[in-house]
């Protein structure tokens, strides 16, 4: 059995570690474009600001493949694959024969149609050698434009800030984090950004980057056309990602380009699976196959992939999106499709959201905030929270969602209580008490 | 309609406000021993430590009862009840009739039978009366022994180490929080303890308080008979409490006195509803009716016990025993049964304990334990997790529980996932893996 991997990240290495523990004795093989081994993504904003670094990020370097038998190939790129007779060309290392093809070459950031992109000082931030080279260009600047205030947008904003840098925050949508939260909550997420002395203009476009190196960023306000022009000594641009999918033809993909895998990380062909940032999967609420962009489902569709093209099985579960960050010291976490999402696909919903405090009122509390989204019948559909422990407290959410429970019996569930972690009633159980009443008001 | 509660606790004071709340002109009346109004006794040890003060535990006083319409009648004692006629008789204040009644009259704590329970410096930690008392003989004294290493035990423990006291525990059982985990998991509170200066003698017994006041607690050793004498100026009991329900006659209760409620709070007498320490219910996954005996299940069953006494309809969930505290800064909790109680009920089990770090490899994680308890069918019966947000971590297993998912099912949940937050295979999701593995392995 010769099974073959295209791409070294969280999917594809997880993959070949999968593939392996499945079949001790498979002939694995693993390509890579990049020559690190497989490192952490996620993890470049954290290294940016000298929580890690960029040497830790790699989890399992290339001599940890080695030594579990998994040829790995760095730094050589695929040209193109025959489907039929399970070939892959390779750009200068002639042609690999495959029994069980697995697909993980993730994604590349998107990059705007504009003037100036290519100049000195503009960069994006999706691989180590993104990082050494903003880390190099920062020495002694000082003015940083952000352009997307989606994940690693804001994470790297964070970043910049603790690097001692005036930080500007520029997002096409009205509000931060537009794809993770609702705009209620956004104007939170604000709140906090304004407070630790960020910048932010929503609602606008970028147009132009001004000065080979970059001296200032033109850039659009959507609602009233007016438009200002920002000085930047360096701009990084985080505004989504296009997959790395164009050389496989007649593969089964989505309107963006993504390659479309099932539960078993299978995709159109026989023998064919891929997994992480280039594939797409069915959202459990809509039913619509949505893009992967998660380490989340990346490590878990490896885990799929490999297991099953080493003739084991295993699926992943549906995709509910547990997804969540920690912005200057606050945590937004949330499960679940958005408002925004919701009725893009003309599910009815109702939504509530209980603002209240984190302790019992004796103690020293802070502030968190909880959306819940019900179906008319209660049915969770998506949930929303920022404050202390929002993430895990967001991982019963998720499994509510995913076991199709309601606001009304989750609004009954035990919570943790005890003085210096939550108080007897959660702000979790109170908000789907209001999402259930307002539903009993509806009827 | 008449609507009388007995008790004034977070059950009875809970039950009085979802009363009022239901039905806007029921006549309701409270009658609590003690003079406070309701106060949180799980916030006693906090205030002893000085994390918050007793005047803040009140959570409700008097004036919020009376500016909601309930008569509050602070300090009045029941003599007994004639369920037939619908008669309370009072200590003092003559009869009351009602035409509901919630009894939430609470526990007490049991004293072991032992001489010298009455000296001086013998104290328990149930009252505001209590904690004032405590606070009171501290003063300049330096060597403490609690009695009992359960929840209140060790976290009143804490607070004498924090008001620089020598503590000593002694324990009946043979490790630490019996009733809250497994013995593996006790070894690490028993580190935890240790590395804190707190002397800990499990598998000991109290024999006899000396000196009065009090001088020196004589202990023996429940494994090989031998005893100790340990120096003290004062010493907390905490080992465990009886229910107030003597005077209630020709309910229906429990082996140890509990009345038994169904989910509406309803009692074995029409018209009669129970709630809080007083009360047994039936466990979830044993199916066996427990003492109750957390404010989580108190407060929950005095919203349905007083939103169904005034008419309305609300039920409590199955108890599933959701239970979390915090030592030295080291988060413990649980859900459903321990592997004890399940041995105890001949239900057939499968546990695995994974320990790890909460965070990815390349940040500066911390160790975490996930123990996970499971049918033989991977339906998932209890766990309990040490570390950094246990106890939220918990809240996805309480769910879990109540839902009947199963280990493979929870093993590949997204769970939250950022490098500051959690790995993206979180050491719950493992323990899920170990456990569904050596359940295919017995198959």
């Amino acid at each position: 059995m010769r099974i073959l991997i295209i791409g070294g990240g969280a999917a594809g290495g997880t993959a070949a570690q999968f593939a392996r523990k499945t079949d001790r004795k498979a002939d694995i093989t693993m390509i890579d474009a990049e020559p690190y081994g497989q490192y952490s993504r996620c993890g470049l904003p954290y290294a940016l600001r000298g929580d890690t670094t960029p040497e830790k990020l790699v989890e399992f370097g290339p001599e940890w493949f080695e030594k579990n038998g998994i040829e790995a190939l760095y730094g050589l790129r695929v040209r193109n694959v025959d489907f039929s007779n399970k070939v892959v060309e390779t750009e200068g290392k002639g042609q690999i024969e495959y029994d069980r093809l697995i697909i993980a070459t993730g994604a590349r950031p998107w990059k705007p149609p504009i003037e100036g992109m290519e100049n000195e000082g503009v960069f994006f931030l999706r691989t180590l050698d993104d990082l050494n080279a903003v880390r190099e260009w920062v020495g002694g600047r000082k003015k940083v434009i952000v352009v997307g205030a989606g994940l690693i947008g804001l994470e790297s904003a964070e970043s910049f800030v603790r690097l001692g840098m005036d930080v500007t925050v520029v997002e096409f949508l009205s509000y931060p984090l537009p794809t993770m939260i609702d705009e209620d909550m956004g104007r939170e997420v604000k709140k906090i950004l304004d407070r630790n002395g960020i910048k932010g203009y929503y609602s606008h476009e970028v147009i132009e980057m001004r000065g080979n190196p970059v001296r200032s960023t033109l850039i659009r306000n959507r609602e009233n056309d007016s438009e200002i022009e920002l000085e930047a000594d360096i701009v990084v641009v985080s505004t989504g990602n296009s997959p790395n999918t164009e050389i496989f033809e007649g593969i089964e993909k989505g309107r963006k380009g993504h390659i479309r895998v099932n539960s078993r990380s299978e995709t159109s062909y026989k023998d064919v699976f891929a997994a992480g940032d280039c594939t797409e999967y069915p959202d459990f609420v809509t039913g619509k196959h949505v893009p992967m962009g998660m380490g989340t489902m990346a490590v878990r569709q490896g885990m799929a992939a490999g297991t099953n093209a080493a003739g084991g099985s295993l699926e992943v579960r549906p995709f509910i999106g547990t997804r969540t960050t920690e912005l200057f010291g606050v945590e937004i976490a949330g499960a679940g499709p958005t408002a925004h999402i919701l009725k893009e696909n003309n599910i009815d919903f109702v939504a509530g959201r209980f603002r209240g405090k984190d302790l019992p009122d004796y103690m020293d509390g802070r502030d968190i905030s909880v959306r819940v989204l019900a179906s008319r019948e209660g049915r969770i559909l998506g949930a929303q929270i920022m404050g202390r422990d929002a993430s895990w407290r967001i991982s019963m959410f998720a499994e509510a969602i995913m076991r199709g429970d309601t606001v009304q019996n989750l609004s009954m569930l035990e919570t943790p209580y005890a003085p210096p972690i939550a108080p007897t009633v959660d702000p979790t159980s109170i908000a789907c008490t209001m999402v259930s009443m307002r539903l009993r008001r509806r009827k």
